[in-house]
């Protein structure tokens, strides 16, 4: 149950069996930081290349393929004040006829700027300051945009892609407090994680965030002998399956595919009972639309699940 | 501002120019009923053939193609206690791999009964009575399945789909206390409803809600001369655009860009704050990913609207 | 076994239940006329509203709901020598990024004009006349984009888009010396056809073929109790079945599965010999990438099941 | 313009920067070997495992990010005489509903056996015997279904799926007499290829086509400074175009992009010749419905080019 303190010194813009970071033991957790998507550190110097460079890869004793990797967020938090967003709603998301009339900003000119502060809770826009909107006011809601372990058969995957690994899924789900379940495909796991945001819209329809350095504290743990097909997670009111794939589709077949093996295998359901339970209680959210793979979640209520068991037989 | 009560004589597998039911004018309110998506009404007979029946078409005077129907849910109530469901998350919401796993129930055995109990607010599982969940208490949170106006060219499309005419929808913000918009096509607009839900879950992924025959009252305006592309709507806390259409991505598409039109035209949003304001603020609802046509929602809350406004020039 | 020359007097924008042009009975020939995608007859004048007129509908006396339409297309002929098409390949065709790249000419100016040469079998593009291509000469392969029977349900469905009863296709395969089978779902059938090519790319990527008016002669037949689930077809060197929907993935399931059904029910192949018959033998051609619902075609080989029938048991 | 024997020591079920099997310099040829998809060699012995082990990687002297590899296939042939391949149309190819009706095999039967003899140029199904369609003997046509260079970003690509950097495509168009050009992203290219099919059905909806391992000879050569987006080909009818990508629409798009952009770029055409051009020549061919991401190719004849350019100014 050892605390460390972690300081990167390199980072990486794919996930897979790049050398160890760090070698952690199930129920040790890890201070650390993460850069924002451009490579950029809490001091606002960019300090490695571009593309959602990641912190890790960290070792965890004991970790087989097949089992479980469980990964809690104790803490994230931004770790400066400036932040940064794209500006303009993606061609993935809106209809092929339309994309022509996107306001398609300069390349010299991509970027919205936004001032985080952490102790007020807000993002606020501050550039470009001369829209019609007039301010923009937006609470901090930090999450990592980025997370996974080395995948199948000794791939190696861009950052800027997610597939059951993990990846770059972009939820908003990945938030402190929350649990993260993950399949482990190599010895060690090797948990990478990167991308903050200090929020994110739904869908990320803008292809960011508002990109961020982050202070990140987490706590690893595993489920021996436990192999699940998605990543899974959990927080206060739901457990949660993420599905990544083109098209929205598939994406949202995996996760709920996955949300009726877990409650199955978990939560003592019988066939019948999971699907009416499913097919009347998921809840569904938008993570990303604008990945080479789009993410959705399926979400079931911890009071659904409670009420269903506690009734039981 | 008449106030009409309408016992329908016929019902309608289809949404088109069919002859009318009733004539009304903007500002009328009417009070009538729908029977429920196999054609059984309030007293559980069935009183017309299966498949979505729906209640109209009611021809609003003074309607006109390039107008919008607007369409308030003044009350929307079950009108009996039995409830049905289908049992079984289908095919199209779960891995191809998967659907051989699948619990097919025998084809006489496809349907779940449930009781509601609309003072409680409550519906429950009656039958299968022998799963391992015990009881499944869910609340009451009526809802139209069905609703549309004669669409583009003179067709006829049937209530299983859904397009930009409306449709069979399956959104679960279909309740009382919205106001839906539609686009007018044809002369009068010819307004149907029905396919009511006493609750159904996000995504519809098992085909069916707890199918239920509903009473309903609602009230019709018109927005002469200002035409829109998709449905459209607003609650207390959002306004929201209807996209329908496979894939997800495509459906996910005409939300968002009806969305973009709509706060630029309405809301008066330059090109740089709409897409600001969409891209970090926007929330998506999956509807349904069952019917011939997947039905996506895209949520703008009302409070980021007025707070950009008010703090605007 | 008559023939019959119909002149058509109006024409529809849609496939449903329209008052019938001409009652024929199985074994009867018609020789009629196709107006082009805008109207326009072989005279170059326009006689009906744009958006892919059709010609019909043709009641065929005895069919009824469950019996398969039987379509042979004797003579196919443009009928004047001014064709058109669109200039700039579609969206829908292109990545999402590359949409904003696309030479977008001026609404006035969306039209190139080819010359066709009936006799010579050619058609050439006439305007525009600057381009660097130079020449452009293409052989005549006239084709009908357009035909279908009344839909199920009672529904009227636009002659923009395609479905299980056919409509919008723009499949090069629906040519002179081709046979079509259609799904019968009202009684008469109710047969349509028009949105005729002079010659057509294949996927239909510009979202035109070169569009020309026709002179048609077409047999009719009916198969009693004989129901199919989507268009089929048949040619000296092919059988092949029709999938429309989107995304093409979808479009090419309801090819296969329809080609899986036909081989076992009509060629007494058992599931080993048809799956392996069929896995390695498809051949698989996309006939547009443009209209509402994409189209899919799954051929497999004549020479190919003769074969194994031959050496059969 | 060396001429190589290369004997492979190891295989890999990936596409990266592994450790060079062999330099190799521009102009030189390689004569070489591939086991089939499950690691068997010519002596039919599994020498690796399964999952469509590619020989390689090939380093390319003076390859650079930025350059095109040429790749010309001089010579494909069957290394033995034993094929295989699955016996069912996969899910993936047929409607959802569909799924539960294919012919599952027995997981420990799911392979059908194919007798090999190049000299006849026959594959003949030997296994099962006993399926209604008698004998099945089909042409070889001996192809490689994988091949590509190590990705962009230093990813390890899985040999199971594609991306721009190839992979596992399973064209049919990837055979004896083709030349094909893929984007360089590493110092020295590193080609890799396998996967060998003596016959392959347009789709491979099965998932395999008949496997078997190959003798191989390519030669290559380097197109410096000129880069390409994603794969490209050409034989004596056609120049082609690769997209890969899921669903097929995005396949599509990609595909025919990188057409509009070779047309564009290499045949002197501008946007509107361009355009009118492959919107009036291009073919489609479905490469594969099976992998992780499926495959559409574009092609256009070198015919229409040729006569084209002759016209021009």
């Amino acid at each position: 149950m050892a605390r460390h303190t972690f300081e990167p010194a390199r980072y990486f813009n794919s996930i897979g069996s790049h050398s160890t970071a760090l070698t952690i033991a199930p129920g040790d957790t890890v201070a650390t930081t993460t850069v924002d998507g451009r490579g950029f550190d809490a001091q606002d110097n960019q300090v490695t290349q571009s593309g959602n460079p990641v912190t890790g890869p960290f070792y965890i004793e004991g970790a087989e393929p097949g089992d479980t990797l469980v990964v809690s967020f104790d803490k994230l938090r931004p770790s400066r004040r400036r932040g940064w967003s794209f500006k303009m709603v993606w061609p993935t998301a809106v209809e092929p006829e339309y994309v022509r009339h996107l306001p398609w900003p300069d390349e010299s000119d991509r970027l919205a700027t936004w001032e985080v502060d952490a102790e007020a809770g807000t993002v606020e826009l501050v550039r470009p300051s001369d829209t019609s909107l007039g301010a923009l006011v937006l609470p901090t809601a930090p999450m990592v945009g980025c997370l996974g372990v080395a995948p199948i058969r000794e791939q190696v995957i861009s950052t800027r892609t997610c597939s059951n690994h993990g990846g770059n899924m972009d939820y908003r789900g990945f938030c402190e407090g929350a649990t993260i379940y993950l399949p482990v495909f190599v010895a060690g796991a090797l948990f990478h994680l990167g991308d903050g945001h200090a929020w994110q819209g739904q869908g990320e329809i803008m292809g960011t965030g508002i990109e961020i350095s982050l202070d990140v504290e987490f706590t690893v743990n595993l489920r021996k002998g436990k192999g699940i097909c998605w990543p899974r997670g959990e927080n206060n009111g739901y457990i949660f399956t993420v599905g990544n794939a083109r098209p929205l589709d598939q994406a949202t077949q995996h996760a709920t595919t996955e949300m009726l093996r877990w409650i199955q295998e978990d939560f003592e359901l019988d066939p019948a009972g999971a699907h009416l339970l499913l097919g009347h209680c998921a809840e569904y959210e938008l993570a990303n639309i604008y990945n080479p793979s789009f993410t959705m979640v399926c979400k079931l209520p911890k009071s659904r699940i409670a009420r269903s068991q506690r009734d039981g037989p």
